[in-house]
């Protein structure tokens, strides 16, 4: 219920169509659609840009396709996204819902719905090793649902920092940097002190021993000594790209 | 032996009916039955208001079974429970003892025998997202074995805190409610802002990366700026049912 | 706001006494007061059933004083609370909203104004050593600003079994138990087995060393074998008063 | 050394002005001065857009000052900072370079030499409670330095949600928003739901006991069910303004 | 109350002296002295050896002292202790219960009164450095009160493992050993494979940086390849000496 | 190479049958069979009181069955054990040298060749759930390994404190107890309060959530209020059996 | 691009062979081979003085092969490695570059192509157990890739301290030691003292329980009370040899 | 006791100036003096190349001026040194052994007497901060106490790249590195890549936050991407010292 439709309500009221207890029980209700074990939220798109991703995994492959075509029924809707599914829930969103463009993230799948025509901006997706690349990739097609196309470097880790600066002019001129690195996380410091632009890190869980599955990634891109950096989740390649999203969008 | 039975020992032994030195023994003997592998403790719903369920882990289907056994061999006792059963545990179970209900909590199960009568008490369980459900489902199970019949709100994380604010009423009007929340948890703290009922908070081990297999749900709860909420273990349906049967029963 | 005062913005709006545009706007202003450094909640009584207490670190004594006064301000309203506040804190604040009840809390103390009327309801608050007494205090303190007046039984800790046992009536008779324990925390689950009431655990950062400043305790907790446990946070007395004030309030 | 800069040298090694060694050993070198404890980075505003900020813990009064002197020996340079000083080197600072403009942020205090025009950009800060002042306080001056001019919600906790609602357009309408709450770090999901504006989330340390410091609402933050969220360091308020500069600079 | 005592109880009973009813009351009733702040157990020397230690560290000096007196009432009693005393602590107890002797620990100190005759046992107290004494000193003062008069050899750490070796023969020939190190705790894995005495390891709390006040060592001697070492809390001198008073005495 | 050995290597020095070089080189020798991936150490029962306990984790089953067949190739020597083996090295073992007693522990086993006589000595094994007799069971084959044959008490914890207090003379009168305990360990502490005698505690990784697979048991282990308690690596029931074996042998 | 390369084409400008804006573009680039999914480093030995190695997981046998076979293409290069790979990966890169030398190095390999010539220097492996060796095996291979021939001692540990001390004059003519160790480690601080040797300690990840894979060890290592002891990560034999060669090369 | 001096002993008991007994006892002894509280090891520099240096935290003053005297006592010894002192135990050492060259570090103080001629050797100390200094002057005054000179590189963190870069040739050139970096601690890995010689990396406790006092450059370091870094203890720039002469020397 957006601003123009309270409003209108308030008309109703005045006009004596809606009476006063009815317009405060519906002003409690914003709209979503309740599927018993889901409250599916036709408006998130609206509050954050962004419209409801549907996250798989600890759902069953029923649960996604059902959600998936609830998010789908709505006309004129935005992109629509499952992420981090399993095959089994691949298949059946996608028999379920046609359409969907799957893109392999991994041991897992982010599969799109309806995409958003291109936009301009420049962004651009830099990882430390190819092991970083699954995460890129859910990140990747995350922001190419939402109409940004980026380039993806791929294997820019600092032991070789002449690899990184090779790439030096397009990270200068980004709208949006977005860092994916695993072990010490140390490309983040220094993209971040490369670009002007904003830059979101990606800690990610690769790596093995004292890389403790993502936490030293990500404590290390927080004690960064280049000003302005901020961090998603380890291994959270889809929030990377909504936060571009929120920037850019 | 409750305070009736000690006083009668008292007059056994005025009267003779018992020595001094049997009685001196027997004082130190509680009532529980050892089957070897366990003790099984008779007493615990007098003591505890919630009888003795069985935790499954680590058992032998055969130990599950003949403990099952023993609780049902008291007459006229309360509910027994068998928690997080594997499927050859549920029916060596089901089969020993019949005539219990059996309901699934993600990959395993609880198993129900003599559930109590339905009794007074609006009890609600709110969960953040779908894959918090097999954790409430277990607290459920174990809220109906004691004769709670909760409602259920599933879905209601604070992305879409309108969600949530639609079961406002139902929230303010509980007698207790338990909230399920993986990730960060912050359901329970807006919960705790919007009821005066006892909050029971189970974080919850879905999520991935910094949700830390449940650990950042477990401190932010503790962390939580929101007055009274009381925390249970991660993951802890069954421990949250019981905290509401410590106040309701 | 609550539900008649929406139902009359309803009948002013249909009267033509407030615009519908007025009326937008009001509904989504709930009642605080904005003192700028802070936004003063006087409804939190009615939503929480425990009045908004004042956490005094992090404030200034004349922020802590005006808030208290911002408090008080509203006539016929519940009981008032500052808490952790240090001597500068407890000064200023007694002397801008005269009629304080001070209680020494460890190096801070608790200051209560217009305490409510004494209620019934049997609360025991039981702690684990000496060491524990500060936080025990405050939660006394809390409980007897909301008319709950506590028994304490200080020092029963684990070591010494019998000590507890001799409270055993007491314990199993109470509506609510408050445990208060540092170092391992132990009594907690020991008096969950005994207890038949709803049980809040506050683990302690007394102890050294292995005690992890209370973290060992609060695991502990969680990880307590005894059923139905709840759990507050670390040196969290005032909490624990207000979990037992949703229960028996 | 800019581009413009790099192809004069070209030029003048083919004109014979410089020798192809000369200006092989130039080419290593980017412009810092060299003040033997510090090299002073003078085009860091070119590469980051937020010029180069001193900060002030670990080193001494008369380095503070001195690294300040040089970075305002620069004619036409941008914003210079000297963050988290104590009192004696805010003294020396502001005795050797005139000018200062001083922001008390808890213990500590931002100074701000040729702060930047006004620019625009609506941006939030808002605050979960009191004590999350001084990192705010941090944040806004830095902002300010910049030329953005912040609105400040201060106490806005989820524990009386309708605080944070009394603000949701002014939060929808933002073009960026900064989140400061420690304790469980709730506030930033319930933000991020609310606008679609980039989000960028500081941990405080404030809190005790469960909030470990800060690692509690960071691990939290990070582990939000609201996408595309992201998180500077705890404490950071002066990261998280970079971050904004970032952003909308 | 001991067995006789409890048979005694019931020759009452069956006399007709004590009522049944007086005589359950009383069974729950073993001996203490509640101070109010302190339940103070006089048996504790039958049930676990070692009487009663007052630990000092959030007592005022006047509770110290008032609990140690009434620990000296009961006549014919064993040694009394109060550890971990600050020097307003020492000085009240020794001047309410005289004939204490001190013992400086580091920072604080140890006080017995009554110490127990001297007996028979080769007990050896090793430290890997210097500034592993004053938990030795406490370790040492406590065997001493039980009338076990420890060797100490100090300095032994393994990067000099010659100063070790030199005192094999008195390892290899105690009947207890006690390994007081810090840092990384390697010293009690090489003790363990030399001696073939009980080992208890106590993990020091000196050192920087790595060694995590304590949690290093805790954990390394937890690890240890040495069969059969055993381990008490960080710092825990008190605690080791009463382990090896439960072997010896 | 004993004291005696050491004397007559200087007799056979002073009466020229052996020179001083080869004396010197052989000092530095003390035996072990080297088999290339191990040195068997033929000596460490003189050393330890217990024998060399092969680990197999790691090992080959062909390297298990090669470093057991070396220590039972010294005529007259003790027990020799392999602990947690899998099947596989259990089956390799038990081919290569006869005469092994397996023991099932959860899902690895102890084999036992030549143990010793059976001794004197009363040694308790108390576990808190029956999720904890794995542990347990291979504390106890070590035990009778070593000839000493304990009582097992299974299912004593602290929920039901009665069970535990059955039990009480039993405890009292060992000389040696071994607790095994997962979850919160409390039983621990509640049996150092009981009994007199060396209590060697174990935490047990069993439980979920919070337990932190040990890591909270041992914690709390070591921050226990029971005086003399010590603690041994989690699940390591092992190093109980060899720390009692010290403590007795 | 090396210095005189560098020279070189500032002589290239000045002649007019190369324009000014040719040299700048080709100045930021130096050397390495852009396959898409990786950027190879065809000069890292030249920076390094060992070549580039690819770290097997995370990328698909192709790409393993792939990256070899580019790095094998540049003539006259050093030495190949390929490490942690499984059987797949092995198998695809063998068949596409003939003449790797596998390693098994646990359950996965190390496989080298063209070993450079055997080397002066007395390197020394040491392991603290047998089932270090896996990580002891890639340490070994990956040096002989260098060209230094290591020593291997296996299952020194300190429980047994005369077997490491039997090898004394070993580790103290060595250039160079390696130590590897799980659980508590020790074994490097004992080495650190006996050899005056550069020695470089890895952690294990072997072990269980307080061992906490590997951190355990690695923490004690970096608190050993051994002075110029160094440490590298969690099971990185791969990166102690790399050490030994930046040291011996 | 050296080779020869092992010799001599066979010699002497052949010769029937030492008995048989007498050797035997001697052999245990290697040789060290015994103060009571330290056990002064004379020969540690034979084994370690690196003299004893006395630690000085946790000893009184009086403690270290007499380790120094007696270290100082051996005639022809190599460099002593007195590290992390206070000012009193600064002035009580340099007052009892004359000639003792002071070095601030930070809050504390390194004292060298008797240092070593100058040798060859070019090691670097490079810093990422200004903030680092205190670390990396301990580094350099321990070096200079063996001999070494090294050059120090303050404040090259990766935030601007170009610092470091224009240190290129001196980094490549060098016979041995140190890192000293607080905060995220890249700037090791950036080394790593640029130098072909023996990096040590230093982890500084400065920083805020999520810099956890040096531990997440600890780890950063042990994950990184950089081959063949080794790494010593937070702070621990003594150690850095000492592994470069154990290179070096």
């Amino acid at each position: 219920m957006d601003e123009p439709a309270l409003r209108q309500l308030f008309d109703d009221v005045r006009a004596g169509v809606v009476t006063p207890d009815e317009a405060a029980a519906r002003l409690r209700r914003l709209p979503f659609a309740d599927l018993g074990f889901a409250r599916v939220d036709h408006h998130r798109g609206l509050r954050q840009k962004v419209g409801e991703a549907v996250y798989a995994p600890g759902k069953s492959s029923e649960q996604c396709a059902l959600i998936v075509r609830e998010l789908l029924s709505e006309p004129g809707g935005g992109p629509v996204l499952l992420t981090r599914a399993d095959p089994a829930q691949v298949a059946e969103a996608t028999a379920m819902a046609v359409g969907g463009e799957v893109t392999a993230t991994g041991s897992c799948a982010t599969v799109v719905w309806r995409p958003a025509e291109v936009r301009p901006g420049r962004v651009v997706v830099v990882t430390a090793g190819t092991a970083d690349l699954p995460v890129a990739s859910e990140c990747v097609a995350v922001l190419r649902a939402y109409g940004l196309h980026p380039d993806l470097l791929a294997d820019c880790g600092v032991a070789g920092v002449h690899r990184l600066l090779a790439s030096v002019d397009e990270l200068a001129g980004a709208d949006a940097v977005v860092v994916v690195a695993g072990m010490e996380g140390a490309l983040a410091s220094l993209v971040g002190g490369i670009s002007p632009a904003p830059v979101v890190a990606v800690p990610v869980s690769s790596g093995y021993g004292a890389a403790l599955e993502g936490v030293t990634a990500l404590l290390a891109m927080h004690a960064s000594c280049a000003a302005g950096l901020t961090v998603v989740g380890i291994d959270n390649g889809f929030g990377a790209a909504c936060a571009v999203a929120r920037i850019l969008l």
